[in-house]
């Protein structure tokens, strides 16, 4: 069985044709510039890339594009889209409503609409594609939407409400929701079948990339997570401020004579490694910048480490403690020294590693605490595309 | 030794005449209304509680009232204000410049105006009162100011950095500050001399009141602390939000059309527990609701229990580990039901608890963790007047 997994970004519309046989990727590409343009990447497996201009004014041509290089032409890996068996859609938020996976219907493209003022940027492209996907499959082709927002669903109460007036929930669901689920939800997964089941543990999954987010998992569950209302809050991230006091919004937007959105965009796209360092918003140039003695690169990366430390801390007090801390994601499966720097001095939580472990652990499944160690730390690489094209393959089979 | 200790806030103005030979207070009271009429209650120690309507145009009048009282009529404590060697006066915002507290000069008068932007209710009055004071009292008397600031100023630059672009650091020094620093140093203070030394130490010092905050002590200085570069951050207080999503608060601004006035106010004074619950902003008529059944306030209780939780385990990985947990406040001193939340399911972390030791330690110096818990938990009151009286003698004594 051969499942079409999307992504569609504000501008960009990334896939992956899964072979579900043995899990393998048959082709994987990203059409770009989606409205202001286009450019098609297309990787079949085993064969030459191809990158071509193209236009996509919606979301709707360049996933044209997407089913023509995958049946004709040098990158062609199938004969016709009808040996696709299903799509699985990537979808940012399913607010309160969507607890887990599910089938697409109408109804679940109108809500993934509906739910726009949570995901601006990302929900409307992803129920465009789920509209241009229905046109070119037809509806026979069933189709999942799986939900960044769906692992962190379990959350209590208690640590998905602000302290702000209660109405605000009530008028505008202002709640915390948590993102990259899918992925915390894989290496949950991963863990799980490497220690033989969920039950009982409690663990603490830190999706380190670009965007980064920690969640704390008891008996397989979500109990907290640091993203909140939007994938702002947190810790300090490539371009994002993470958590900060509350007064600082509206004091800057004082001083400043910033609107709203302005104050939100600074807030998300020019704060964080990029606005305390001035060098840039990639971990590597901070590391590459910071090993040449820039003082702003070197705090830059203090200041996330403490933060990540500081959130590792709050969750094995919110769990009464944990049996392991998993890294993953880009900077968390192949960055050595943060990996090592996050877990430094932890020894009074009961966490020991050593440098060396901690270097021979990256880009695979590997735990890199001692054996002495209370709490096991964990390297297990991420897959959200293969969760997404699971999900799939479990719907369409009920 | 006599000391008239003062804590001017935006429309009050309390007072204590403290005896230094013993520590002991002659009198205290409190102006009230100042700029809307005005009311003084005032205290002496032994003798009948005098109240008394006035016309206080400015604290300055406030001022004279309070030398008034305490040197003439039924509750007078002294025959003329020549008995007072000094006066020392809380002053909320030091900014960077005051690290410890500090002899007043005219230059300190006016930073603290200066520093007014940082601390615009609390500032100006406490500059004001610190003038009317010179004047009644002429310049030979000495006056020390001390800050709530001072305390965190060792902080590390990774624990006061927030995740903005660096230049709002430098123009208009947005960074976190903290808050109640008196009154952390005073507990920190007394558990030092309780356990002889201060070195080698790692506590957690939560005061928690109407206004809370905790802090993160390490060697006897401040490493971390709750709230930031205002009164806000942290976690739910009586009317206050505690730190959110930055994102809930450009979010909710355009929704409502708030300007940013409106929204720190609604953060800052119908927020927390008043505006979760919709019951009280006061712990007491929570609990009393909670009590009740009603699930509003037992889940805003739910709530600050586990954001306080999850401040102390984040310190606890900040110092990696913790000596002792130490409760001050009004809350923390008085109620005890409190406390056991806060401390139960803490035994992962090394912290174990009794109901029994906990309810006895309300409102005394008292250790309320078991003997063989591996982290001590602590009823220490506060006395920020007699730190300030400490610190005034101290001064003036060099």
């Amino acid at each position: 069985m051969k499942v079409l997994v999307i992504n569609a970004g504000s501008s960009s519309l990334k896939y992956q044709l899964i072979d579900m046989t043995d899990e393998s990727v048959l082709a994987k590409g990203n059409c770009e510039r989606i409205g202001i343009g286009g450019l098609i990447t297309h990787s079949p497996t085993g064969k030459d890339e191809i990158q071509q201009e193209m236009d996509f004014p919606t979301h709707k041509e360049a996933f044209m594009a997407v089913v023509e290089m995958l049946t004709s032409g040098a990158g062609k890996v199938i004969d016709s889209v009808s040996e696709i068996s299903a799509v699985g859609h990537r979808v940012l938020h399913g607010s309160e409503k969507y607890k887990t996976s599910t089938l697409v219907t109408d109804q679940v493209i109108q809500d993934i609409f509906d739910f726009s003022e949570l995901g601006p940027l990302h929900n409307p492209p992803q129920a465009t594609a789920m509209k241009a996907c229905q046109e070119v499959f037809g509806k026979d082709t069933p189709m999942v939407a799986v939900f960044d927002t769906s692992f962190h669903q379990t959350m209590p109460q208690k640590a998905y409400m602000f302290g702000i007036p209660y109405e605000y929930y009530e008028k505008y669901h202002i709640r915390r929701y948590g993102f990259h689920g899918t992925s915390h939800r894989y290496v949950t997964a991963r863990y799980g079948k490497i220690k033989g089941g969920l039950e009982g543990t409690k663990i603490i999954t830190c999706h380190l990339g670009n965007g980064s987010s920690i969640a704390a998992v008891k008996d397989g569950k979500v109990v907290d997570t640091t993203m909140g209302f939007t994938p702002l809050d947190g810790f300090i991230m490539g371009t994002r401020s993470g958590g900060i006091d509350p007064s600082v919004v509206t004091y800057l937007m004082n001083k400043e004579g910033f609107t709203p959105d302005e104050m939100s965009d600074l807030l998300n796209k020019k704060s964080g490694f990029v606005g305390l360092s001035g060098v840039s918003s990639d971990c590597r140039d901070l590391r590459h910048a910071a090993n040449e003695g820039n003082k702003r690169a070197i705090m830059t990366l203090e200041i996330v480490v403490y933060q990540i430390k500081k959130f590792i801390g709050s969750y094995i007090a919110a769990m009464n403690g944990v049996d392991a801390i998993i890294f993953t994601g880009g900077i968390g499966e192949n960055d050595a020294v943060f990996r090592g720097e996050v877990c430094a001095d932890m020894e009074g939580l009961g966490l020991e590693i050593t440098q060396e472990l901690c270097e021979a652990a990256s880009r695979k499944d590997c735990k890199f605490s001692t054996e002495n160690s209370k709490i096991e730390a964990w390297v297990i690489p991420t897959n959200e595309e293969k969760m997404i094209a699971r999900d799939t393959v479990e719907l369409i089979s009920r």
